[in-house]
């Protein structure tokens, strides 16, 4: 396997939040030669979208992804509905940003107010999903803006995303938007993926409809400590990023690697400088 | 929706393996009028195989599976043989209990000696998974002795089974034993595969074969605070129970429920008696 072409190298920004706000990130991209970044929203609205989207641009950034939009499922239709008011916003800020795309977390079962999960119909929460997403999609593709459904380990099923592979979301993909070439399709992360036996299968089938729209690495370790905020780096785990690497190529993917750490024990105690000089490494020889 | 059977209840016994030992836990099962019991191989090599065997067959109660065999990849021939050999004494002990089928969890990504995973070979262990199941069924169907693949949760696939989905184990039998009542089906644990978006259809898949070997319950807490040892009492979590035990029925399945719960910081530590109170009751309720 030859080793990943550097000048493909993104960053979430959630790899250094903990470190550094967002006009420092993008700052730091630029003082380690680093070509392309993913902002979260709430980094964003911190900074003020005009200003962030400004320096963006100023740094020749290319924008792998606006993190996130969806969380689709809500006990009521007033829950629904400012759900998608606040994604269309989320559509609206991916185009100032001048995004490659909007990824989407397409969010868990249904919660009351005060935060408890509100219902166990996890097969009702797809349908919200569907419906909601049908109904951004139509603004989304009006508006240019690309939507990138993210899977999510399954681990996250209840509480944060009820799609929970790429069968599912390719599912989605031609329900919804069945020619291809429309605006919808997938984020890939080696996270919520690796372990799926239909892994290349899935990324191949997107590949065919032109649904690939973004591809997300980090490490699963061994023991993972913490469901949420134990991601490790490209390396020090045991996903064969290489070998998924070449399933998405091999489908016809050509857009940036975007690393996307959460890491509360390790990496977001360490010096910023240095996540971005090991993200440089490991990006060359671990993925 | 009915609500489940009494008389259907089992129990793991690594639901009060903190509590008791395997003498201990027979005589609660007995006091609290529970008819089903699933014990650990190592409870029962505490106790000793014959005195545990008369032990539960005195007390009459229904051995829904023996916990467990499995863990074929191994780093290499000598460590797959060793595998082999201890999967056999299991199948054995399995008869001497008189288990309705030897519950397997098939094991992770080969490991090193000294515990560190040795490859991310992913297809490659799934495919000693596949060769060293073949070579167990031949032994096993010639004893008589059913096993039930378990496929485990996604998170775990690394480090503890690289089965990760009904459909990938029902795949497995239908390569290793194309005709199904052949004493190879699977084990179906509502922890690991609730998310499934294939559930309903997978279960019904295993049930035209006659593969549904075994039910397991418990709860998926919201939050999960650890990945091993924090899953919920039936009723405490998100898991739609009452769906999936009917998806069990439409399917054909008349066995028991086992109640399968490692909880350290929480059941572990409660008196053993409100530990089986707590199933009973649960069980019928929330079921």
């Amino acid at each position: 396997m030859n080793s990943a072409d550097p000048s493909l190298l993104s960053i979430n920004t959630a790899t250094v939040r903990a470190q550094w706000a967002l006009p420092d990130i993008i700052s730091a991209l630029a003082r380690h030669n680093i070509r392309g970044i993913a902002p979260g929203r709430d980094q964003v609205a911190a900074t003020g979208l005009a200003d962030a989207a400004r320096r963006i641009r100023d740094a020749g950034l290319v924008v792998t992804g606006l993190c996130r939009g969806g969380m689709f499922p809500a006990v009521d239709r007033d829950g629904r509905r400012a759900a998608h008011d606040d994604n269309r916003r989320a559509v609206d800020e991916a185009l100032t940003l001048g995004a490659k795309c909007l990824v989407l977390v397409v969010g868990g079962l249904p919660r009351e107010r005060d935060g408890r999960i509100a219902s166990r119909d996890l097969a009702g929460a797809r349908e919200m999903v569907r419906d909601g997403l049908g109904l951004l999609h139509e603004y989304a593709r009006g508006a240019g803006m690309p939507l990138a459904i993210e899977p999510l380990h399954p681990m996250y099923a209840a509480d944060r995303a009820c799609v929970n592979t790429l069968a599912q979301a390719n599912d989605l993909c031609d329900e919804l938007a069945p020619d291809g070439n429309d605006g919808l399709g997938v984020a890939v992360d080696v996270y919520h993926v690796w372990w799926d036996p239909q892994l290349k299968a899935q990324i191949t089938r997107a590949g065919e409809r032109n649904r690939l729209f973004a591809y997300h690495i980090c490490d699963w370790l061994v023991p993972t400590r913490d469901l949420l905020n134990d991601r490790g780096m490209m390396g020090d785990g045991v996903i064969d990023l290489p070998t998924i690497r070449g399933f998405m190529e091999d489908a016809g993917y050509r857009g940036m690697h975007e690393v996307e750490i959460f890491s509360a024990d390790h990496w977001w105690k360490r010096d910023g400088d240095e996540v971005l000089l090991t993200c440089r490494r490991r990006h060359a020889e671990a993925s």
